[in-house]
């Protein structure tokens, strides 16, 4: 009942712990959201995220709505007060932070495809580098907070 | 020998496990760090942060260096190819992820400082707080990266 | 212009980095999601992580849209999979995880609210401790997965 | 004296940084637990997880004498708080928080057994999404716990 | 129905989100795991952690167990492959990176007791700075492994 | 303009997110540390991490320099108080906890190289399964430190 990975047909490469569902099949809800996707990112697939997310569709919305509202404050009329490269840059430090596989990957190409080139992605990562060891030195020393943000 | 916080005179707070080298005991490397610390960041007094490093010299140095030639680029006379408030917003992106208090208190004040506004803030946590739960989420589903950066 | 404890008016308590929205003072978008808050949570005043988040209220809404969607389905009239108790454990079995001060006792204020007694308890965190460390472990040795969900 | 992966042969992939004991080499304690997994567990191999804490077989001892007590608690007689659903939910949430992906794996693939369909599954990591998110939210804004729970 | 920290009597200071099992009332197993625990660890009282775990005994007598198997080698008649300073390194590593301030204050406090002074302390905690801050270059970058561990 | 896995040359496997820097093609400082780090290290070859770091010169020259002179101290003419094989046991015990593949990897491979044997490598990923749990329980109960070391 188990599924060891000799076991399982390998013609099909895994995309992930459940089967994404395709945009050919998608109906209704989901087949809204994946045109709303496309049509807000400017891209001609649906990547394998919104795919996956897809098998709860409510689910999928929750994400939708929220990451478009944060990150594509222009489609819905909101404005922002960030611009689309810092945007990404904190997705990137904070993938980074996480060793996300899939949005380290995600948030490096989107950061390219606004332009950045690799020494400046290199600064960036350079500075994630510093922070995640001062963080440590701070927790590994328990630093008492002396350096504070006023209130008004 | 143990020390239990109930036996610990607790007249003078304690600010870390090892007790800070004052400013005014500072010799050698030590002080002459405690100097460039100050003139760099134009600040008045030496942060905890630093007065706890200094407990061991090569390490402050070490530390000093580096934060030094990534924060304060001009100080050194290296070209930046990111902005002082991209740069702590970085800082505070990945301060805020690994929960560290002293890190989140003082990059905050370092963007207040540079005229941050409390709703600026609040977006800029807002994209920390989202991709701290996509990234859960592509962990939690085991996707496979399908959107890649150009390698050239 | 940088706040060290020393030099602050520490009459006010500090409850966050910044100052969160007083209730008296809250109008418009903000007060009605404190009130709705109040309502949804049947509690009788609006907590800090409110407060806090309210400093933007965009954000304000964003979050407690989500949260309520998820959290208190019956109140936005979806069909849950889980129920309350369920929930509030993955919610502490995160916060254990990630060590978030404010969100571990909340949560497990939560549960103790819906009846959970301090054995019980234990044993949610005894299960947290121990993934904790196989999760390490399974890192810490890079071993590859061969226990696989089906994709059906 | 370095391994790069050019010069690795390649004809057995690698599992893990350690060769795993095999269940046909295993002899004393180790054979005996590996008999016994697969007994309380009802699988047919011992799998790469076990085989890899063989390579220390005290190890091996801790790990499973523990894992065995709080996830399969009828084998040892000791009386469960939890369901077996709630359990491997929560061994789900914390795996997916720390991004491991051998657990993330296992555990899909028990609750899987136990009977959840996809769109459960998704709210479970919904949920997880969620709080990784809120988590980062309370840290980055450092707010002080004001929900508490009763000590009584 | 909530404990707002306002409503809380404060007379008593908070140790933890249960009340601790005090020595004094402690019987059974409980009793008998608090005097091994100051017995093996030469100590005069029991910390806080063991006194908060032994609000579930089961729990309490499954971390002390291993704890005790783990650092305490000679007390079970295990022979040990680290030494005890090795050991607590390791611990203030872990503790340190996770940044968990019972655990650095306990495990810093074991060290200073094995003799280690406030430079090595230091260096400890440089070589884990440095650690996470490749750790998170690597993981930032998505870098392949290229030096691997030899598999006899 | 994204490049989704189906529409990537995979002849030449990706290595990370940049093309890393060819060891034929380095010059300048890139060529120099390059050489440095395989005299330093006694390797025939650079690894990944390196080649990729050096897509942004500088970044490479920090993390090296900081780099070789914590973990290669005899090379910089620096007394160290820890002795390599401890050095790379908290290598290691960072990398686990952080779930960083590449530095688990090459720090299992540097401590291998150093002469641990497999049983040796298993107590330390034991002590740092350990503290993995421990540190969620304390953070999980938000347990107050009570064993706090000296502060002379």
């Amino acid at each position: 009942m188990y599924y060891p990975i000799q076991g399982t047909n390998m013609t099909t490469p895994r995309v992930a712990t459940v089967a994404p569902v395709p945009e050919e099949s998608a109906t209704g809800k989901v087949a809204e959201i994946y045109a709303d996707i496309k049509r807000t990112k400017g891209i001609a697939f649906v990547p394998n995220m919104w795919r996956v997310l897809a098998t709860n569709p409510d689910h999928l919305e929750l994400v939708w709505t929220r990451l478009k509202a944060l990150m594509h404050p222009e489609a819905v009329g909101r404005p922002a007060r960030l611009d689309p490269r810092t945007r990404e840059i904190i997705a990137l430090a904070v993938s980074a932070t996480n060793g996300c596989a899939y949005c380290v990957n995600s948030h490096t190409a989107a950061l390219r495809k606004l332009g950045m080139d690799v020494e400046t992605l290199g600064e960036v990562l350079a500075i994630v580098g510093l922070f995640n060891s001062t963080n440590a030195l701070a927790d590994g020393y328990q630093i008492e907070p002396d350096v504070l943000p006023p209130l008004e």
